[in-house]
C-alpha cells in the first residue's frame, strides 16, 4: 500500500494560478509562495461583498476513538466529490502546527486519495503564518518583560502575568521555566512557560478577526495579567498592538492550495481545539463562500466540542449560516463506543455496534438543536460486514437522517459522490441556524446549557479557583462572551473513559479563563496540555531529504 | 527630507520575474514569494557550473563610529552605479534579523536612494529564512532535552550542554533561564539561555554550506555538549540532522529582490559578525557570480573584523577569489578616529582628520596583506570642506590607492559612477587573493597572526578558561579550522576606546569555542552579547499598519 506522501508526490498539481483561475481569481488577487501555494488578497472579500454566499457545509464526527474516523479525509473527499459532480466546491481547512510533525506521525492534510497538496510544505513552514504568530506573541512577551525592566510604570505584578511565550515545537522542557535570571541586565526573574504556537491567543484572534483593523483591536484587548492593585492589564496598555498587526499583515491573508484532484482548498489558521475554538479562520471561510457554490469545512475533535464551538463561537462572530453538517463515523469507532476492544474491532459484532451507536445518535440530536440537519458519512473499511452497515442504515432511517457510505481514502472524490448528493439535498432545504445560548446570560448559565443540552450531563461543579475567576470576569463586565469549552475529546462527558452516550454525570470545571482578545471565555475541565512533548523515538529521527529534494520519513 | 520608507514606497518596483529575467533566469528557476521576492533554485548554480565567475567586489569600512559610514548604502549604490554604466551587476547582501527592528530604529537595507526593496518585507518576515533557522535550532534543543528525559542513553551531562535555544526577538528576559521545571513530566531541570536567531550556529552553517548535503553534514557535526565522561556529543548522535535539513530545504535557496533602480539583489543569510563570520551565504554569492559581470557584497563591522573573516573564512570555504575591496569612510568618521567629539564633527578640522586617517591607512595595509587592492569610497556629507577632501585624496595618492567620492544616499547609482569606474579598473587588474594564515597551524598561532598582522597588537593573553578550551579542541583533533574573532567593532584593538590605529597592545582572549558545524573556532575577547534587549521606548511602540496596508513607524 502506498503511503500518503507517495500518493501526494505522484499527483499532478496545477500551478496555483490555474487553481485560483477556476474560482475567477487573477494573478493580481494572489501572492504566490512558490508554484503551488498562494495567499489570497483581502481585497477579494471586499470586492465580492455583494456576491451571494455559497452553501457552507461543516464536517464533524462522533467522539474520536483510537480506531480513527477520518474527518479531514472526508472533508477533502467531499470537496473533490462535489467538484466531480460539477459543482464549484471550495474546501476550507485548518493549517497544521509544525511542532507535532516531528513528534508522532500525523498531520492535517487528509489521507490516501483525499489529500491537500503540497503536503510536505503544508506540514512544514507553509506560508509562514505559524511563524508570524510565534513572533507576534513573543513580541508582546518581550514588551511585557521590557516594560517591567524599564521601570514598570504600569505596576505589572510579576506574579500574575497570564500571557505566555510560545514556540511551534513539541518541547516539554519549556512548559515551565524561570526567565529573567542572571542579574540586573537581564531583568526581573519570574515564572513563565511556553505553549505551542497554536495555543496562542494570537492564533485564536487570527481565526476570529474579520479584518486587519479588527485583528489589531482584538490584539490590543488581550488581557496579559494584573497590576499590584489587582486591576487587569491589557496588551494595548503596552502600545504594541500596531507592531503586532504589522507582523501579521501577510499571515492574515488566507492560503490557497489544492487537493489531489485540483479542487481549491483554502487552508488558514489552526487554533487549539481545547483552549481555543479549533476552526480555520473566518476570513478564509468568508473568502471561500464568495468563490464557490459549496464550501466544505471542518472543526476540531468530535461534534460535542468542535461543532458546538464552530456554531456558538465562529459562526456567531462571523455571521455565518451553515447549511448542513456531516457527521463522520466508522463501524469500528462505533463498536469501540460500544465497549469492543481495539483488537476485536475487525470482527463483525452488531451487538457492540448497537451499544455504541448511541454516541452517533446523541451527536445527531445535538446538531438538530442548532436548527441544522445532519448527514452521516460512514467511512468504509474492508472489515465492515454487510449486516453492520445495514444496522446503521436502518437506525438512521428511523431517525430520518440521511446516510452515505464513503470510500474517499481509496477512491478520492469518486468515493464521496453519494455523500455529495445527499449533502446537496440537505443544504438546499436548509433554514437559518441558531446558536445554542444567548451570550448575554451569566457565565454559569451558558456553561450549564452546554453541559446539559450537548453533553447530556446533569450538573456542573466549579472549583474555588473557577468560582473566583467567574466573579472577577463578571466584575470587570467582560462576561458577555461565548464559552470555549476545553474538555476531553474522547467522551461526551469530561471523563475520557465514559464512551457511548453517558448521562447523569457531573462536569467538573477546574479553571475559567478570559481570552479577551479572542472574545471568549475558556472553561477548562481536567488538565489541558498546551505544550506537547516528543515521544521516545520522535518522527524527526526518520526524516531526511537528499540533494535532489526527495523527502523521506514525512508521513 | 524624505524618510527611507517614504523613498522606498515611492519607487517603482519591477515584478521579480523581470528582475530575474535581466539575469537570464526564467520562472522555472524561481519560487515567487509575492510579486517582489523570489527564491532562486539551487539548480541554477548546478546548471551554470561551467560559466565563468563574475568579478567579486567586497565592500567594507574603517572601524565604525557613531558618526556613521554607510557601508550598506555604498554597497547598494555601487551595484546601481555599475548597472548605470552598462555592467551586469548583482548585489549580494545579508538578510536582517527581525528582532532588532522592534528595538532601535535600524535595518540592513541601505538608505536614501540606495536601498533594496521591498524594505518592509525584507525587514520583517522576508521569505521565512530566519524562522526556518529558529525552528531548526529549537528542534535540536528539543531533541536534546527529550533524549535526556527519555532515558539519556548518550549520558549527556545536563551541566555541560553548549547548544542554546534561539528566538528572533530582542528579549533580555530569555538570556538566562531555567528549563525543565515543574516535575517529572516536564523533564530534567537545567540552566539554558536563548540567543537571537542570527547568533545560532545553524545560521553560520547556512551561510557556509555549499549544498544541501553539505548543510546536513555540517548540522550533524554541531557539538552540543559533553557526556558525563567528558566526551563531546554531536548533533548527529541524536540523529536529527535529516529533519533539520528538511526544515531548511527552502531557506537554503538564495532570495532575490531588487534595488530602487531595479538592480538585482540577492539577500541571503545574516550571521552575527562577532560569534560568527558576518557574511551573506556562499550559495548566494556563488549564484550571483554566475549571473552577472560584477558582484558587490559586504561583510559585517569594519575591515579588521568583517573583511578578515570574509577572506579567511568565507572565501576559503567557498573557493571564492575576490577582485577588489572597497573601504568606506567619511570625513566625519575619520575625524572621530582622530579624537574629535561628536558635536564638533561638522566643523572643518584637517588636524583632527590627520590624526584619524591612520585608521584608514591601517585597513588599507591590511587588505594588501591578502594580495588584494583596496579602493576607498568617501561617502560625502554637506559639512565636508574642500580642504578636508583634498587632504584625504593627497594622503591616498601617496599610498597609491584609488579614491572616489560617493553620493549614493542622495543620488542613487548616479552618485557612485566614479567609484564604479575605479573599482572596475582595480578588479580588472586583480590577481589571486591569499588567506592570511594556514588553518593547519595551532590555534594560538592563528590567533596571534590575526592580532599582530591585522589589529597591530603585540601579544595575546589567554584566560585559564580559554587555555583549557584550546587544549580540549586540540585533543579532539578539531583544531584545523579558521579562527572567527569576536571583538569590539569600534577599535582595531579589543578596547573600544582605542581609536585611530593603536599599536603595542595586548589582546585578552576570554573564551575559545568550537563551532564544529560551521567549521570555525570562535575566539572571544570581551563580553559578547548574543541576545539584545529592547530599549526604554522600543521602535515597536511607534509602528502601525492601517486597513489599507499603509505602514507607519518602520524606519
Amino acid at each position: 500500500m502506498k503511503t500518503d506522501i507517495q500518493i501526494a508526490q505522484e499527483s499532478t498539481m496545477l500551478h496555483i494560478r490555474d487553481v485560483a483561475g477556476q474560482m475567477g481569481l487573477t494573478e493580481d488577487d494572489l501572492d504566490f509562495y512558490g508554484k503551488y501555494k498562494a495567499k489570497i488578497s483581502l481585497d477579494v472579500l471586499r470586492r465580492e461583498e455583494k456576491t451571494e454566499d455559497a452553501k457552507l457545509i461543516l464536517v464533524t464526527a462522533i467522539n474520536p476513538t483510537p480506531a480513527g474516523e477520518g474527518k479531514s479525509t472526508v472533508t477533502v473527499g467531499l470537496g473533490q466529490a462535489l467538484t466531480k459532480i460539477g459543482k464549484k466546491a471550495v474546501i476550507a481547512l485548518r493549517e497544521p502546527s509544525l511542532g507535532p510533525v516531528f513528534g508522532v506521525k500525523g498531520g492535517a492534510a487528509g489521507g490516501g486519495y483525499s489529500q491537500v497538496v503540497p503536503m510536505e510544505d503544508i506540514n512544514l513552514h507553509f506560508t509562514g503564518d505559524m511563524h508570524a504568530i510565534t513572533t507576534t506573541n513573543n513580541l508582546l512577551s518581550a514588551a511585557i518583560d521590557n516594560h517591567i525592566h524599564q521601570g514598570n510604570k504600569l505596576n505589572i505584578d510579576v506574579r500574575r502575568i497570564l500571557f505566555k511565550r510560545v514556540l511551534d515545537m513539541n518541547d516539554r522542557a519549556l512548559r515551565q521555566v524561570n526567565v529573567g535570571l542572571g542579574g540586573k541586565p537581564n531583568g526581573f526573574p519570574r515564572e513563565d512557560g511556553f505553549m505551542i504556537t497554536v495555543a496562542s491567543e494570537i492564533m485564536a484572534i487570527l481565526c476570529l478577526a474579520t479584518s486587519l483593523e479588527d485583528l489589531k483591536e482584538r490584539m490590543g484587548q488581550i488581557m496579559i495579567g494584573y497590576n499590584y492593585d489587582g486591576e487587569a492589564i491589557f496588551a494595548r496598555d503596552l502600545n504594541v498592538q500596531g507592531a503586532m498587526a504589522l507582523l501579521m499583515k501577510d499571515a492574515i491573508m488566507p492560503n490557497l492550495v489544492q487537493t489531489l484532484e485540483n479542487t481549491p482548498a483554502i487552508i488558514h489558521g489552526g487554533p487549539f481545539a481545547n483552549i481555543a475554538h479549533g476552526c480555520n479562520s473566518i476570513l478564509a471561510t468568508k473568502t471561500a463562500l464568495k468563490l464557490g457554490d459549496y464550501v466544505v469545512t471542518e472543526a476540531g475533535f468530535g461534534a460535542d466540542l468542535g461543532a458546538e464551538k464552530f456554531l456558538d463561537i465562529k459562526c456567531r462572530f462571523g455571521g455565518l449560516n451553515p447549511s448542513a453538517v456531516v457527521i463522520v463515523a466508522t463501524v469500528r469507532a462505533l463498536k469501540h463506543h460500544g465497549g469492543v476492544q481495539k483488537a476485536d474491532l475487525s470482527t463483525p459484532n452488531v451487538e457492540g455496534l448497537e451499544k455504541g451507536i448511541v454516541n452517533l445518535e446523541k451527536q445527531i440530536e445535538n446538531i438538530r438543536k442548532f436548527n441544522l440537519e445532519p448527514v452521516v458519512a460512514i467511512n468504509k473499511f474492508v472489515s465492515d460486514s454487510d449486516e453492520e452497515i445495514q444496522y446503521i442504515e436502518n437506525f438512521l432511517n428511523k431517525m430520518n437522517v440521511k446516510v452515505a457510505l464513503t470510500e474517499v481514502w481509496e477512491k478520492g472524490g469518486e468515493g464521496g459522490v453519494e455523500l455529495a448528493h445527499k449533502v446537496i439535498e440537505v443544504a438546499e432545504g436548509a433554514g437559518t441556524y441558531k446558536p445554542l445560548y444567548d451570550v448575554e446570560l451569566p457565565i454559569k448559565e451558558k456553561i450549564g446549557t452546554i453541559v446539559k443540552e450537548i453533553y447530556g450531563g446533569s450538573s456542573v461543579a466549579y472549583s474555588p479557583k473557577a468560582e473566583k475567576a467567574i466573579r472577577e470576569i463578571e466584575a470587570m463586565g467582560l462576561d458577555k462572551k461565548p464559552i470555549c469549552m476545553a474538555k476531553t475529546q474522547y467522551s461526551l462527558s469530561d471523563n475520557p473513559k465514559l464512551l457511548g452516550a453517558p448521562s447523569g454525570f457531573e462536569v467538573k470545571v477546574n479553571e475559567v479563563k478570559l481570552s479577551n482578545g479572542a472574545g471568549f471565555i475558556v472553561c477548562l475541565t481536567g488538565d489541558v496540555m498546551t505544550m506537547p512533548g516528543l515521544p521516545k523515538v520522535p518522527a524527526a529521527n526518520n526524516m531526511d531529504i537528499d540533494e535532489d529534494g526527495n523527502i523521506l520519513g514525512l508521513f
